[in-house]
């Protein structure tokens, strides 16, 4: 079992970052190439201005994400996993593979739970 | 890529369900067997009373944890990965285990990212 169930383990941190509302849904959108940030914005639907600047700077702090800066007027930024960030998409990927595979399942669990608890 | 990129799929309420911040500690504890509620919360240190029922309630009704009564006075219950369950597992343990196995090098990148900016 992993260090993560330990209050002060780095692991559990990073674990949290990476886990995080929107840095999942960062981290896979990049996985092809670089993205802007606008790009990103676009791609990932519903993620506010400040939500996705904060997302990006935990994610470039903790080695995931490389910052770009274009020349250009005005310059330009643009966002690329790392070799470490393109490690950590693979489970990621994978999870993210999972629920897509088995949300009717999911679905379903959430819908008997409804029923079972209305007719208790 | 995923549908969870789209805002009303429902991979990405699930997923953001799986990512919460006790949900991943939750399900790896239960890999090896049934806990009890006081068993879990020895086992992942720092998280509240609240927290963790929160976080069992919506594994329950997301259908990967189940619950089971036993009898007793007073009544003890008992929670469980279901077959569900232990299948996302897998994919969150080599999340996890490739936190573990990476933390080094991140906790690297921070440290060159504060140097960054402090020489900035």
């Amino acid at each position: 079992m992993s260090d993560a169930f330990h209050r002060d383990c780095p692991a559990r941190m990073v674990l949290d970052h990476l886990t995080a509302r929107w840095a999942v849904l960062v981290l896979t959108a990049l996985r092809p190439g670089p993205l802007r940030f606008h790009e990103l914005r676009t791609k990932i639907e519903g993620v506010s201005e400040k939500m996705l600047s904060q997302t990006l700077r935990t994610l470039t702090r903790d080695g995931f994400v490389g910052r770009t800066v274009i020349p250009a007027t005005p310059p330009q930024v643009s966002y690329a996993l790392t070799p470490l960030g393109e490690g950590v998409t693979e489970p990621l990927q994978a999870l993210s593979d999972w629920v897509r595979d088995h949300a009717d399942a999911i679905v379903g669990a959430q819908a008997a739970y409804e029923d079972a608890r209305s007719d208790g």
